[in-house]
């Protein structure tokens, strides 16, 4: 493949942007990788694994002379960086994020950037429940989504090259606008997840249920939910802090939901649950139909040994 | 391995029931063993891939000589079964199931046995999305937990003899009382499919995100609450009305975090939100030493090839 940018920076180097240098790299996509990270822990294990050409010492060494730049920080720290960025930033260049919420990081970031820096963000819907450094692997965004929200670029060759890059790093390509993705996301992704650790913390809780009960017995439904309940608690506070409006509007209809399932339950109406359960099935057929999950049962888990 | 029933019998023919005669099989566990399902279609496809060495046309003749009597069939189901094979028991036969919930199976089932008849119910926590006699595999049950609930049984060989045969299907085996069993499985499996079915309820209503949209972006978190929302809607309908004060308790527990979290959000308490979060991650590493998880990324998910 083609080289897609000179020089592309990626302020911190969690999951995300060590998954996308990993995939850069595989696909010869960048002429140089730079990044730079916070924590000087973090920099330290980026050194050592090598997946960036170069790690600097601050966020300005790396952005300046980068063709693109990605901030793949938590959301409530994108303003910082860009405010600490901004001065450096290189005529023409680009600016983008890979935040799960949009509208929180245009309205923090946009204002700081000078004139004639592009700025299209981006949101890859991918991860796993592991985060940091570590973790990054070039087929992390195989066949995943990647949102490009372009409410503010208005150079469709600056769009289409960030589609490129990401297309080259193994992503199907969507454009949205940032309260559609907010919203989209709240359901696919936030609420979900603000379920899930809930559900966790009930059964953490509960004193006349052990946690080693809870533990053993896990496989029967409650060991699903925990995956995406070990996901970063930072980069998930940041998450409802900035998607607050959408996830409480989803939240409300879960809830209403869940109170006419109970009271079906408290009524012995058999009928409805029926009916809902048989509706609910066929959603998980058309994600497998889509390529977005596995058919193997189970997810493909593979028997662990025994303890 | 040794042979521990000379004639088992498994009335209904679904995953529990197929899994368990490969499962015998595998280990060579019984002398015979039959089978029975109400439908038809479910006996000749039992025939064709022939987990059981004969397949019965009537209950009563699946269970007549018998050693072990399994009652595979939806909880909702159980009394109709025990009453139809009662009258044909031999004495000193063991009588067991495999129902998610314990003690509305012993009030439906205990009071229509036979004097001389044991009546040992069983859980195993094990299964997948799938259901019906083909998806049965004979690995479904290493390494997962079967509850043994011997409330009713005064004769500690006889439930000595059912452990035994679990643990050569490969389960690890435990004992719980009923009422301790029902509350434990609302924590760990009856309340996380009430949650997931309602979260795939919701974001198939909403008219503001289409179904496409939630399906192309299920991988941000939304895909893992549709694999257990897929599950039996028949079994999942009984499992609630069975186990309604147990799954209403703690549905109220979840509601009550639930809205904690929500005000959290709301005000934009981040601390709250963060440490919630971290105290939820422990939990997962938890489930993955005691071997009742895989740690690999995802649930080991092989990315799927594009669509």
């Amino acid at each position: 493949m083609t080289q897609i940018y000179d020089r592309v920076a990626l302020i911190g180097l969690g999951l995300i942007a060590s998954s996308m240098a990993h995939a850069m790299k595989r696909a010869g996509l960048a002429g140089e990788i730079v990044g730079y990270a916070r924590s000087a822990e973090t920099r330290d294990i980026a050194r050592e694994i090598g997946f960036c050409d170069q790690i600097c010492d601050s966020a300005t060494e790396a952005a300046q002379g980068a063709d693109l730049i990605v901030l793949c920080v938590p959301v409530g720290a994108m303003e910082s960086v860009a405010v600490e960025i901004a001065p450096v930033l290189k005529a023409g260049a680009t600016v983008s994020d890979v935040g799960s919420v949009k509208r929180a990081v245009i309205d923090a970031v946009a204002k700081h950037l000078p004139e004639g820096v592009h700025f299209v963000p981006a949101h890859p819907l991918a991860g796993t429940e592991h985060s940091g450094p570590r973790s990054g692997f070039a087929e992390l965004f195989d066949n995943r989504w990647c949102i490009i929200v372009p409410d503010l670029c208005e150079d469709e060759t600056v769009i289409a090259r960030l589609e490129n890059l990401w297309r080259a790093m193994g992503s199907n390509v969507d454009r949205m606008d940032a309260d559609h993705h907010d919203l989209v996301l709240a359901v696919t992704s936030h609420t979900p997840h603000l379920i899930a650790y809930t559900m966790v913390g009930v059964a953490d809780d509960l004193s006349r249920v052990t946690d080693s009960e809870v533990i053993k017995y896990s496989a029967a439904g409650f060991r699903d939910f925990t995956r995406i309940a070990a996901s970063d608690p930072t980069m998930w506070r940041d998450v409802f802090l900035n998607n607050k409006e959408a996830t409480l509007e989803i939240l409300g209809r879960f809830t209403e939901e869940l109170f006419v399932l109970q009271r079906a339950i408290r009524e012995g109406n058999g009928e409805h649950l029926h009916d809902y359960f048989t509706r609910t099935r066929s959603i998980r057929r058309s994600i497998i139909e889509a390529g977005q999950d596995t058919a193997a049962p189970n997810f493909g888990r593979t028997s662990s040994t025994k303890p």
